[in-house]
């Protein structure tokens, strides 16, 4: 099982980044953290890299809700969205599966917030146009 | 099986996310995002919560290593320490146990560095004074 939700983007990177953020906003997850991966290896490890960006998104009710159950569960928050150049040149975007990454809590009552994030996310992700 | 590393930690709030920060970077770590929970939920729900940070802990060789096997594990990164007030007014500090995490994906090559990371952490939760 997959612990991903992936597509395949047409279009620029930085035009699929803004798409992506405004996806997530029309389902309510503002973006707490931006990660420029690319910028972060060339500047601690003077590597080269691909273009990447992690997009830590959160629903701020959801998110909520989530942490009244389980004080702890701040560590997996927010939900990321990640932006990448594939290996053949095209856009990527990868949501984690809010599903499978809840599975290592054993706590019922997530199930019903990490399905939610889950459809939303699909929902973010049919909004994005087919490479 | 937790998914987390705890600790109850001695100190103020603000001078324990400052010795968690520092205890990060002696082992290589940066904090490449600092959610400050209380404050998101103030402006976006209006609503009163405890003392609560994410940090996001990024240890860039390690980061890299772990991207180079599996491009979308950006998804589940940087590795979250949250420190936040408990119930009775102490201050906890929490990092997410990275062995637990990355069970969800299915690839053995990351598993020295998930458990290179889970001493990492371990050391800097020793690093904290006990409450």
């Amino acid at each position: 099982m997959s612990y991903t939700l992936d597509k395949r983007v047409e279009g620029e990177f930085d035009e699929v980044i803004e798409q992506t953020t405004d996806a997530l906003a029309d389902e309510g997850f503002g973006v707490l953290c931006d990660i420029d991966i690319q910028q972060a290896f060339k500047t601690k490890l003077d590597k080269e890299y691909r273009q990447y960006r992690i997009l830590g998104a959160c629903n701020p009710p959801l998110a909520h809700q989530a942490l009244e159950e389980e004080l702890q569960l701040g560590t997996l928050l927010p939900c990321n969205v990640v932006v990448y150049e594939t290996d053949d040149g095209e856009v990527g975007v990868s949501a984690v599966d809010p599903e499978v990454m809840l599975s290592v809590v054993d706590n019922p009552e997530l199930d019903k917030i990490a399905a939610d994030v889950r459809e939303q996310f699909e929902r973010v992700l049919n909004e994005l146009p087919n490479a």
